[in-house]
């Protein structure tokens, strides 16, 4: 079964023989993440690590981003303390758009503090991007990466995060209306960008996205589930910070301002031989996933 | 539950009361597809129409792209022709990447004048898009729609087909493979563009993409799917043009060159109120896929 680039390194390799080494490919953009030194990576800290537990046993564990939606982060963890996660489902999952997770009932209470009401969090007023992308951006006029780690745009006054694959962001209603911060989104498809400054994202998913992408499409409008559908229940969300030190998960990220991710970002824009022969030249933002792994 | 911006329209119709009827808000895309004029469709040849049925019943169809990889296709015209892929197997699902399937055993034998030779048709000597997207693409120095209906980059010289959500490619190994036209790919993640002009597409999935994209994901290197995991058993593999003609399901797609599809474009690029409130002013190639619908 003929495959598709990735392997291409390894395959390239197990071409060589003893009597003819192969020339070494060029490093493939894992292998410079795998290579990066520690000094280039950073503590994702506890407080912002949300655990989601799916009845199937699968965590889906989403990076929080306070710096972008401090009211919504805020709100989130007066939830998760509340376990107000606990026994809510998935309910929606739109092909090439969305899966989204919350109370399906519409009945549950929200514990005192949390209402669909303070700031719109679409945008923040600074923060150009650190680290910008070679080639422009179709949605706006400068895409690129945040020092704290997070993918952004900008106007080049003020920024805001991009709806990546695997983002997480909060639905809402109509505008006025910015959303109670108790009904989620993640992505699991081609960036719809165009929601962009039009809607608040609070963080990423950094493990198990495909517990969510890979759930069947929901049959009725909008992708929301069928009466003859089941929900995926959600059996349990806590933060990091919330559990014992020996259960909590930790998750690092490489640095967008270290030479190690100039390199990764390079490779990404300018895929190599052996199995590219014409690289891009650059990406669009989504392409240029920031790397996060678990940290030992 | 709080829902993202397709309902929009509807919710604020729905807020509309006889004594204050609301301004009837802006069509969206979705409106506008729907009330293009009977003359803004064109009709997919039936022989272009690859039809792959599931063991789970579900259908994948292919609109095959004979104009920008025809030695390709007239290929998988041969192996669809002596139902090659009858009893072959999705085997590979890559999480945001792509689900591959064909013969997983790599032992079966191909029909005559089948094999992984001929011309790289991962280009085209012409064909700058007859329309275009408003913004910068982030790969290519054009994006647009060819009259034919499909998205394609060009540098103004050549153009080749983009890999959006949905397209079909054929996998191969290192250059100077150019796969056999038997092993095939779709994309179910954000668009792949790195692998443009440097694998061959052949075609997207005009229906049952979601049969695809929620398959459990390999846990193999690659996606490839583990020793613990089933593959997905492909029954059969037909084109319309070899079924029944009341069998044959048939399917139309807006022409890129009609005033609708400018209006669709327009919309897409430009999301408006109520719940947009911030347009873009733009929209890469794989945020705004050519409308085809089946027809009667």
């Amino acid at each position: 079964m003929p495959i598709l680039l990735p392997l291409a390194a390894a395959l390239f390799a197990q071409a060589a023989t003893p009597a003819q080494p192969a020339p070494k490919p060029p490093l493939s953009p894992s292998d410079i993440v795998a290579a990066a030194p520690a000094s280039a990576w950073r503590t994702i800290p506890d407080d912002d690590i949300l655990i989601f537990t799916l009845a199937n046993g699968r965590r889906v564990i989403v990076q929080l981003a306070p710096a972008f939606a401090p009211r919504h982060v805020e709100r989130m963890r007066v939830l998760v303390n509340a376990r107000w996660w606990d026994s809510t489902s998935v309910y929606r999952v739109q092909d090439n758009y969305v899966a989204q997770w919350g109370d399906v009932t519409e009945k549950k209470k929200l514990p005192a503090g949390v209402a669909d009401d303070g700031p719109a969090e679409y945008i923040r007023t600074a923060g150009v991007p650190s680290v910008r992308l070679t080639r422009p951006d179709s949605f706006a006029s400068i895409a690129g990466f945040d020092a704290s780690g997070w993918p952004i745009a900008s106007d080049g006054k003020s920024s805001w995060l991009t709806h990546c694959y695997g983002m997480v962001g909060v639905g809402r209603d109509l505008a006025p209306s910015v959303g109670s911060s108790a009904e989620l989104y993640a992505v699991i498809g081609h960036a719809p960008r165009a929601l962009d400054r039009n809607i608040a994202l609070v963080g990423r998913v950094i493990e198990g996205i495909d517990a969510l992408s890979s759930l069947e499409r929901g049959t009725g409008k909008l992708g929301f589930y069928g009466d003859a559908q089941k929900p995926t229940p959600i059996v349990s969300a806590r933060l990091a910070s919330a559990l014992p030190a020996g259960d909590r998960p930790h998750f690092e990220y490489l640095a967008p301002t270290s030479p190690a991710f100039a390199r990764y970002l390079h490779a990404r824009e300018n895929r190599e031989p052996p199995f590219f022969t014409v690289p891009a030249g650059g990406a669009d933002i989504c392409n240029v996933p920031v790397p996060v792994r678990p940290k030992k």
